[in-house]
Protein backbone atom coordinates (compact mmCIF):
# COMPACT_ATOMS: atom_id res chain seq x y z
CA UNK A 1 0.00 0.00 0.00
CA UNK A 2 1.53 3.48 -0.83
CA UNK A 3 2.48 5.35 2.17
CA UNK A 4 3.63 8.74 3.23
CA UNK A 5 4.43 11.23 0.28
CA UNK A 6 2.68 11.39 -3.36
CA UNK A 7 4.84 11.68 -5.83
CA UNK A 8 3.57 14.54 -7.63
CA UNK A 9 1.72 18.07 -5.59
CA UNK A 10 -0.73 19.08 -8.05
CA UNK A 11 -1.55 22.85 -8.79
CA UNK A 12 -5.29 22.23 -8.36
CA UNK A 13 -6.41 25.26 -5.78
CA UNK A 14 -7.05 22.57 -3.05
CA UNK A 15 -5.73 22.39 0.00
CA UNK A 16 -4.14 18.85 1.28
CA UNK A 17 -6.87 18.31 3.81
CA UNK A 18 -9.23 19.02 0.66
CA UNK A 19 -7.61 17.26 -1.90
CA UNK A 20 -7.10 14.16 0.96
CA UNK A 21 -10.69 13.95 1.43
CA UNK A 22 -12.37 13.82 -2.51
CA UNK A 23 -14.66 11.99 -3.23
CA UNK A 24 -13.05 8.64 -4.98
CA UNK A 25 -14.44 6.43 -8.04
CA UNK A 26 -12.58 2.85 -7.66
CA UNK A 27 -12.63 0.79 -10.55
CA UNK A 28 -11.86 -3.34 -9.90
CA UNK A 29 -11.34 -5.24 -13.66
CA UNK A 30 -9.74 -7.81 -14.96
CA UNK A 31 -9.42 -11.53 -15.01
CA UNK A 32 -8.76 -12.58 -11.99
CA UNK A 33 -10.32 -12.91 -8.12
CA UNK A 34 -10.56 -10.42 -6.20
CA UNK A 35 -12.71 -7.74 -8.10
CA UNK A 36 -16.06 -7.97 -6.25
CA UNK A 37 -13.71 -9.36 -2.73
CA UNK A 38 -12.18 -6.37 -2.31
CA UNK A 39 -14.94 -3.86 -3.03
CA UNK A 40 -16.61 -5.66 -0.19
CA UNK A 41 -13.37 -5.65 1.89
CA UNK A 42 -13.16 -1.99 0.99
CA UNK A 43 -17.23 -2.04 2.71
CA UNK A 44 -15.15 -3.60 6.18
CA UNK A 45 -13.86 0.16 6.41
CA UNK A 46 -16.22 2.50 5.33
CA UNK A 47 -18.39 0.45 7.76
CA UNK A 48 -15.81 1.54 10.21
CA UNK A 49 -16.40 4.91 9.54
CA UNK A 50 -19.87 4.72 10.25
CA UNK A 51 -20.68 5.30 7.06
CA UNK A 52 -23.88 4.71 4.83
CA UNK A 53 -22.96 1.86 2.59
CA UNK A 54 -25.36 1.05 -0.45
CA UNK A 55 -24.57 -1.90 -2.34
CA UNK A 56 -26.28 -2.46 -5.51
CA UNK A 57 -25.49 -6.09 -7.33
CA UNK A 58 -25.98 -5.92 -11.47
CA UNK A 59 -25.80 -9.29 -12.65
CA UNK A 60 -27.35 -12.20 -11.61
CA UNK A 61 -26.17 -15.28 -10.03
CA UNK A 62 -27.32 -18.67 -8.98
CA UNK A 63 -24.96 -18.16 -5.55
CA UNK A 64 -25.03 -14.20 -5.45
CA UNK A 65 -22.65 -13.68 -2.56
CA UNK A 66 -23.91 -15.04 0.26
CA UNK A 67 -21.05 -14.58 2.45
CA UNK A 68 -20.32 -11.09 1.88
CA UNK A 69 -23.97 -10.10 1.97
CA UNK A 70 -24.98 -12.00 5.38
CA UNK A 71 -21.34 -10.65 6.94
CA UNK A 72 -22.61 -6.81 5.77
CA UNK A 73 -25.72 -6.93 7.09
CA UNK A 74 -24.75 -8.49 10.28
CA UNK A 75 -22.56 -5.40 10.58
CA UNK A 76 -25.19 -2.89 9.34
CA UNK A 77 -27.61 -4.12 11.84
CA UNK A 78 -25.20 -4.10 14.77
CA UNK A 79 -25.36 -0.83 15.97
CA UNK A 80 -21.46 -0.24 15.93
CA UNK A 81 -20.31 0.66 12.83
CA UNK A 82 -22.31 2.63 9.28
CA UNK A 83 -25.54 0.99 7.53
CA UNK A 84 -25.50 -1.24 5.16
CA UNK A 85 -28.14 -1.52 2.38
CA UNK A 86 -28.39 -4.35 -0.13
CA UNK A 87 -29.92 -4.39 -3.83
CA UNK A 88 -30.01 -6.83 -6.20
CA UNK A 89 -30.98 -7.22 -9.48
CA UNK A 90 -32.10 -10.21 -10.16
CA UNK A 91 -34.81 -11.13 -7.38
CA UNK A 92 -36.53 -7.58 -8.48
CA UNK A 93 -34.52 -4.99 -6.77
CA UNK A 94 -35.86 -4.28 -3.29
CA UNK A 95 -37.11 -0.62 -4.09
CA UNK A 96 -40.07 -2.25 -6.59
CA UNK A 97 -42.55 -3.23 -4.95
CA UNK A 98 -44.64 -5.66 -7.04
CA UNK A 99 -44.08 -7.24 -10.87
CA UNK A 100 -44.95 -5.22 -13.89
CA UNK A 101 -48.47 -5.92 -15.19
CA UNK A 102 -47.64 -6.80 -18.66
CA UNK A 103 -44.62 -8.54 -19.65
CA UNK A 104 -41.30 -9.45 -17.65
CA UNK A 105 -38.88 -7.21 -17.64
CA UNK A 106 -35.76 -8.31 -19.53
CA UNK A 107 -32.26 -8.32 -18.08
CA UNK A 108 -31.29 -5.07 -19.81
CA UNK A 109 -34.43 -3.37 -18.30
CA UNK A 110 -33.47 -4.35 -14.95
CA UNK A 111 -29.67 -3.38 -15.28
CA UNK A 112 -31.21 0.01 -16.39
CA UNK A 113 -33.40 0.35 -13.67
CA UNK A 114 -30.48 -0.12 -10.81
CA UNK A 115 -28.50 2.14 -12.87
CA UNK A 116 -31.75 5.14 -12.38
CA UNK A 117 -31.91 4.09 -8.56
CA UNK A 118 -28.36 4.61 -8.37
CA UNK A 119 -28.72 7.95 -10.10
CA UNK A 120 -31.40 8.73 -7.45
CA UNK A 121 -29.57 7.74 -4.48
CA UNK A 122 -26.33 9.94 -6.04
CA UNK A 123 -28.22 12.64 -6.61
CA UNK A 124 -30.05 12.63 -2.77
CA UNK A 125 -26.49 11.71 -1.51
CA UNK A 126 -28.55 8.40 0.30
CA UNK A 127 -25.02 6.59 0.67
CA UNK A 128 -21.37 7.57 1.00
CA UNK A 129 -19.85 4.41 -0.37
CA UNK A 130 -21.55 2.65 -3.39
CA UNK A 131 -20.55 -1.00 -4.12
CA UNK A 132 -21.74 -1.51 -7.66
CA UNK A 133 -21.34 -5.04 -8.44
CA UNK A 134 -20.32 -6.50 -11.41
CA UNK A 135 -21.48 -2.78 -12.91
CA UNK A 136 -18.53 -2.98 -15.71
CA UNK A 137 -20.57 -5.68 -17.63
CA UNK A 138 -24.10 -4.36 -18.10
CA UNK A 139 -21.99 -0.77 -20.07
CA UNK A 140 -19.48 -3.13 -22.06
CA UNK A 141 -22.86 -4.98 -22.94
CA UNK A 142 -23.80 -1.50 -24.20
CA UNK A 143 -27.10 -1.52 -22.20
CA UNK A 144 -26.20 1.75 -19.69
CA UNK A 145 -24.43 4.02 -21.53
CA UNK A 146 -20.79 4.54 -20.14
CA UNK A 147 -20.58 8.31 -21.21
CA UNK A 148 -23.85 8.83 -19.12
CA UNK A 149 -22.23 6.81 -16.32
CA UNK A 150 -19.05 9.30 -16.43
CA UNK A 151 -21.11 12.30 -16.76
CA UNK A 152 -23.44 11.53 -13.65
CA UNK A 153 -20.15 10.34 -11.54
CA UNK A 154 -17.87 13.55 -12.32
CA UNK A 155 -21.27 15.40 -11.39
CA UNK A 156 -22.40 13.70 -7.73
CA UNK A 157 -22.57 16.10 -4.93
CA UNK A 158 -21.36 16.02 -1.79
CA UNK A 159 -18.65 13.16 -0.76
CA UNK A 160 -19.86 10.21 -2.16
CA UNK A 161 -16.72 7.05 -2.82
CA UNK A 162 -18.07 4.26 -5.53
CA UNK A 163 -16.49 1.50 -6.62
CA UNK A 164 -17.24 -0.25 -9.58
CA UNK A 165 -16.22 -4.03 -10.38
CA UNK A 166 -16.47 -6.31 -13.29
CA UNK A 167 -14.10 -7.73 -16.44
CA UNK A 168 -14.25 -5.62 -19.25
CA UNK A 169 -14.33 -1.91 -18.16
CA UNK A 170 -14.55 0.35 -20.62
CA UNK A 171 -12.01 2.53 -21.59
CA UNK A 172 -13.70 5.99 -20.65
CA UNK A 173 -14.86 4.68 -17.02
CA UNK A 174 -11.06 3.52 -16.65
CA UNK A 175 -9.87 7.04 -17.90
CA UNK A 176 -12.15 8.90 -15.34
CA UNK A 177 -12.05 6.37 -12.47
CA UNK A 178 -9.13 7.54 -9.66
CA UNK A 179 -8.11 4.39 -8.71
CA UNK A 180 -8.09 1.28 -11.24
CA UNK A 181 -6.67 -2.17 -10.33
CA UNK A 182 -6.86 -5.34 -12.47
CA UNK A 183 -6.63 -8.52 -11.16
CA UNK A 184 -5.02 -10.92 -13.31
CA UNK A 185 -5.13 -14.28 -13.11
CA UNK A 186 -1.70 -16.33 -12.52
CA UNK A 187 -3.53 -19.45 -11.31
CA UNK A 188 -6.67 -20.82 -10.82
CA UNK A 189 -7.65 -24.13 -8.74
CA UNK A 190 -10.61 -24.89 -12.04
CA UNK A 191 -7.48 -24.57 -14.35
CA UNK A 192 -6.60 -28.17 -12.35
CA UNK A 193 -9.86 -29.69 -12.76
CA UNK A 194 -10.99 -28.43 -9.36
CA UNK A 195 -14.86 -26.86 -8.61
CA UNK A 196 -15.82 -24.44 -6.95
CA UNK A 197 -16.15 -25.25 -3.20
CA UNK A 198 -18.30 -23.58 -0.10
CA UNK A 199 -16.88 -20.83 1.85
CA UNK A 200 -14.07 -20.20 -0.47
CA UNK A 201 -16.24 -19.06 -3.76
CA UNK A 202 -19.80 -17.96 -2.28
CA UNK B 1 -16.13 -15.67 -11.16
CA UNK B 2 -15.46 -19.08 -13.31
CA UNK B 3 -17.81 -21.08 -13.08
CA UNK B 4 -19.55 -24.41 -14.25
CA UNK B 5 -17.37 -27.19 -15.73
CA UNK B 6 -13.58 -26.94 -15.01
CA UNK B 7 -11.45 -27.26 -18.00
CA UNK B 8 -9.73 -30.59 -17.12
CA UNK B 9 -10.61 -33.37 -14.94
CA UNK B 10 -7.85 -34.68 -13.34
CA UNK B 11 -6.62 -38.55 -13.02
CA UNK B 12 -6.07 -37.79 -9.25
CA UNK B 13 -8.36 -40.40 -7.73
CA UNK B 14 -10.45 -38.26 -6.10
CA UNK B 15 -14.21 -37.90 -6.48
CA UNK B 16 -15.24 -34.20 -7.55
CA UNK B 17 -16.83 -33.69 -3.82
CA UNK B 18 -13.02 -34.79 -2.57
CA UNK B 19 -11.37 -32.29 -5.24
CA UNK B 20 -14.01 -29.77 -4.80
CA UNK B 21 -13.23 -29.67 -0.83
CA UNK B 22 -9.71 -29.92 -1.24
CA UNK B 23 -8.29 -27.30 1.37
CA UNK B 24 -6.47 -24.08 -1.00
CA UNK B 25 -3.72 -22.35 -0.35
CA UNK B 26 -4.46 -18.30 -1.84
CA UNK B 27 -1.61 -16.10 -2.90
CA UNK B 28 -2.46 -11.91 -3.83
CA UNK B 29 0.30 -10.29 -4.98
CA UNK B 30 1.73 -7.50 -7.22
CA UNK B 31 1.87 -3.80 -6.73
CA UNK B 32 -1.98 -3.07 -6.89
CA UNK B 33 -4.44 -2.17 -4.68
CA UNK B 34 -6.99 -5.12 -3.19
CA UNK B 35 -4.69 -7.77 -1.92
CA UNK B 36 -5.31 -7.40 1.78
CA UNK B 37 -8.71 -6.54 1.00
CA UNK B 38 -9.84 -9.09 -0.97
CA UNK B 39 -8.12 -11.35 1.84
CA UNK B 40 -10.66 -10.27 4.30
CA UNK B 41 -13.47 -9.80 1.92
CA UNK B 42 -12.80 -14.24 1.02
CA UNK B 43 -13.00 -13.91 5.49
CA UNK B 44 -16.46 -12.68 5.34
CA UNK B 45 -17.50 -15.68 3.23
CA UNK B 46 -15.29 -18.16 5.85
CA UNK B 47 -17.33 -15.99 8.41
CA UNK B 48 -21.03 -16.98 6.73
CA UNK B 49 -20.08 -20.84 6.77
CA UNK B 50 -18.87 -20.72 10.20
CA UNK B 51 -15.18 -21.40 9.88
CA UNK B 52 -12.57 -20.57 12.80
CA UNK B 53 -10.57 -17.87 11.28
CA UNK B 54 -6.74 -16.69 12.11
CA UNK B 55 -5.89 -13.20 11.31
CA UNK B 56 -1.88 -12.77 11.11
CA UNK B 57 -0.31 -9.41 9.89
CA UNK B 58 3.54 -9.95 9.29
CA UNK B 59 3.75 -6.06 8.55
CA UNK B 60 3.73 -3.59 11.44
CA UNK B 61 2.08 -0.37 10.30
CA UNK B 62 1.49 2.66 12.11
CA UNK B 63 -2.41 2.22 10.90
CA UNK B 64 -2.68 -1.34 10.45
CA UNK B 65 -5.93 -2.27 9.04
CA UNK B 66 -8.67 -1.37 11.70
CA UNK B 67 -11.40 -0.71 9.79
CA UNK B 68 -11.39 -4.67 8.68
CA UNK B 69 -9.87 -5.47 12.42
CA UNK B 70 -13.00 -4.06 13.62
CA UNK B 71 -15.58 -5.43 11.56
CA UNK B 72 -14.26 -9.13 11.74
CA UNK B 73 -14.15 -8.71 15.31
CA UNK B 74 -17.82 -7.48 15.50
CA UNK B 75 -18.38 -10.08 13.30
CA UNK B 76 -16.98 -12.78 15.55
CA UNK B 77 -18.86 -11.87 18.57
CA UNK B 78 -22.29 -11.51 16.86
CA UNK B 79 -22.40 -15.31 17.79
CA UNK B 80 -23.65 -15.83 13.83
CA UNK B 81 -20.84 -16.93 12.00
CA UNK B 82 -17.61 -18.37 12.75
CA UNK B 83 -15.15 -17.19 15.18
CA UNK B 84 -12.24 -14.72 14.64
CA UNK B 85 -8.93 -14.51 16.19
CA UNK B 86 -6.96 -11.75 15.15
CA UNK B 87 -3.04 -11.58 15.44
CA UNK B 88 -0.33 -8.73 15.24
CA UNK B 89 3.59 -8.41 14.68
CA UNK B 90 3.59 -4.91 16.12
CA UNK B 91 2.41 -5.39 19.46
CA UNK B 92 4.08 -8.35 20.57
CA UNK B 93 1.48 -11.14 19.04
CA UNK B 94 -1.35 -11.55 21.40
CA UNK B 95 -0.04 -14.98 22.37
CA UNK B 96 2.97 -13.69 23.99
CA UNK B 97 2.66 -12.25 27.64
CA UNK B 98 4.99 -10.51 28.49
CA UNK B 99 8.17 -8.93 27.00
CA UNK B 100 11.37 -10.78 26.59
CA UNK B 101 13.54 -10.53 29.26
CA UNK B 102 16.52 -9.07 27.90
CA UNK B 103 17.02 -7.48 24.48
CA UNK B 104 14.30 -6.19 22.66
CA UNK B 105 13.33 -8.56 19.70
CA UNK B 106 13.76 -7.26 16.12
CA UNK B 107 11.42 -7.88 13.41
CA UNK B 108 12.58 -10.62 12.40
CA UNK B 109 12.73 -12.33 15.24
CA UNK B 110 8.71 -11.18 15.11
CA UNK B 111 7.94 -12.87 12.58
CA UNK B 112 9.90 -15.95 12.87
CA UNK B 113 7.65 -15.94 16.60
CA UNK B 114 4.41 -15.72 14.47
CA UNK B 115 5.04 -17.89 11.88
CA UNK B 116 6.04 -20.72 14.76
CA UNK B 117 2.64 -19.92 16.34
CA UNK B 118 0.82 -20.42 12.52
CA UNK B 119 2.92 -24.04 12.32
CA UNK B 120 1.67 -24.85 16.05
CA UNK B 121 -2.02 -23.72 14.98
CA UNK B 122 -1.85 -25.97 11.28
CA UNK B 123 -0.30 -28.57 13.36
CA UNK B 124 -3.61 -28.21 15.96
CA UNK B 125 -5.90 -27.54 13.16
CA UNK B 126 -7.05 -24.38 15.18
CA UNK B 127 -8.88 -22.81 12.21
CA UNK B 128 -10.58 -23.42 8.70
CA UNK B 129 -8.80 -20.14 7.17
CA UNK B 130 -5.63 -18.28 8.18
CA UNK B 131 -4.68 -15.12 6.86
CA UNK B 132 -1.43 -14.21 6.70
CA UNK B 133 -1.23 -10.41 5.90
CA UNK B 134 1.43 -9.39 4.05
CA UNK B 135 3.49 -12.73 5.10
CA UNK B 136 4.82 -12.33 1.63
CA UNK B 137 7.68 -9.80 2.75
CA UNK B 138 9.65 -11.95 5.57
CA UNK B 139 9.81 -14.65 3.45
CA UNK B 140 11.18 -11.93 0.28
CA UNK B 141 13.01 -10.51 3.05
CA UNK B 142 14.75 -13.57 3.66
CA UNK B 143 13.76 -13.78 7.56
CA UNK B 144 11.88 -17.11 6.86
CA UNK B 145 12.69 -20.02 5.12
CA UNK B 146 10.31 -20.26 2.08
CA UNK B 147 10.90 -23.85 1.15
CA UNK B 148 10.01 -24.57 4.79
CA UNK B 149 6.70 -22.89 4.28
CA UNK B 150 5.77 -24.73 1.44
CA UNK B 151 6.46 -27.53 2.86
CA UNK B 152 4.47 -27.31 5.95
CA UNK B 153 1.53 -26.03 3.52
CA UNK B 154 1.64 -29.43 1.54
CA UNK B 155 1.98 -31.74 4.84
CA UNK B 156 -0.84 -29.56 6.91
CA UNK B 157 -3.07 -31.80 8.19
CA UNK B 158 -7.40 -31.80 7.74
CA UNK B 159 -9.17 -28.99 5.71
CA UNK B 160 -7.54 -25.49 6.19
CA UNK B 161 -7.60 -22.73 4.00
CA UNK B 162 -4.43 -20.41 3.55
CA UNK B 163 -4.06 -16.90 2.27
CA UNK B 164 -1.09 -15.02 1.76
CA UNK B 165 -0.66 -11.56 0.73
CA UNK B 166 2.13 -9.14 0.01
CA UNK B 167 4.15 -7.81 -2.63
CA UNK B 168 6.72 -9.54 -4.26
CA UNK B 169 5.67 -13.32 -3.34
CA UNK B 170 8.91 -15.88 -3.76
CA UNK B 171 8.12 -18.44 -7.00
CA UNK B 172 8.53 -21.39 -4.82
CA UNK B 173 5.17 -20.20 -3.03
CA UNK B 174 3.75 -19.25 -6.05
CA UNK B 175 4.63 -22.39 -7.96
CA UNK B 176 3.10 -24.19 -5.14
CA UNK B 177 -0.56 -21.88 -4.66
CA UNK B 178 -3.88 -23.32 -5.53
CA UNK B 179 -4.97 -19.53 -6.62
CA UNK B 180 -2.99 -16.62 -7.02
CA UNK B 181 -4.12 -13.18 -8.52
CA UNK B 182 -1.56 -10.34 -9.54
CA UNK B 183 -2.68 -7.02 -8.46
CA UNK B 184 -1.84 -4.68 -10.96
CA UNK B 185 -1.72 -1.04 -10.39
CA UNK B 186 -3.29 0.85 -13.26
CA UNK B 187 -3.96 4.33 -11.77
CA UNK B 188 -3.67 4.94 -8.26
CA UNK B 189 -4.88 8.49 -6.90
CA UNK B 190 -1.45 9.21 -5.19
CA UNK B 191 -0.16 9.46 -8.17
CA UNK B 192 -2.38 12.42 -8.94
CA UNK B 193 -1.10 14.27 -5.09
CA UNK B 194 -3.53 12.65 -3.14
CA UNK B 195 -2.70 11.18 0.01
CA UNK B 196 -4.69 8.39 1.88
CA UNK B 197 -7.77 8.99 3.41
CA UNK B 198 -10.05 7.72 6.98
CA UNK B 199 -12.51 4.86 5.53
CA UNK B 200 -10.68 4.36 2.44
CA UNK B 201 -7.09 3.54 2.87
CA UNK B 202 -7.55 2.60 6.41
Amino acid sequence: MPQGQPSVVPDDGLTTRQRRNRPLVFVHTGIGKGKSTAAFGLALRAWNQGWPIGVFQFVKSAKWKVGEENALKVLGASGEGGTVAWHKMGEGWSWIQRAPAEGEPTNEDKAREGWEQVKRDLAAETYKLYVLDEFAYPMHWGWIDVDEVVQVLRDRPGTQHVVITGRNAPRQLIDFADLVTDMSKVKHPMDAGQKGQRGIEW
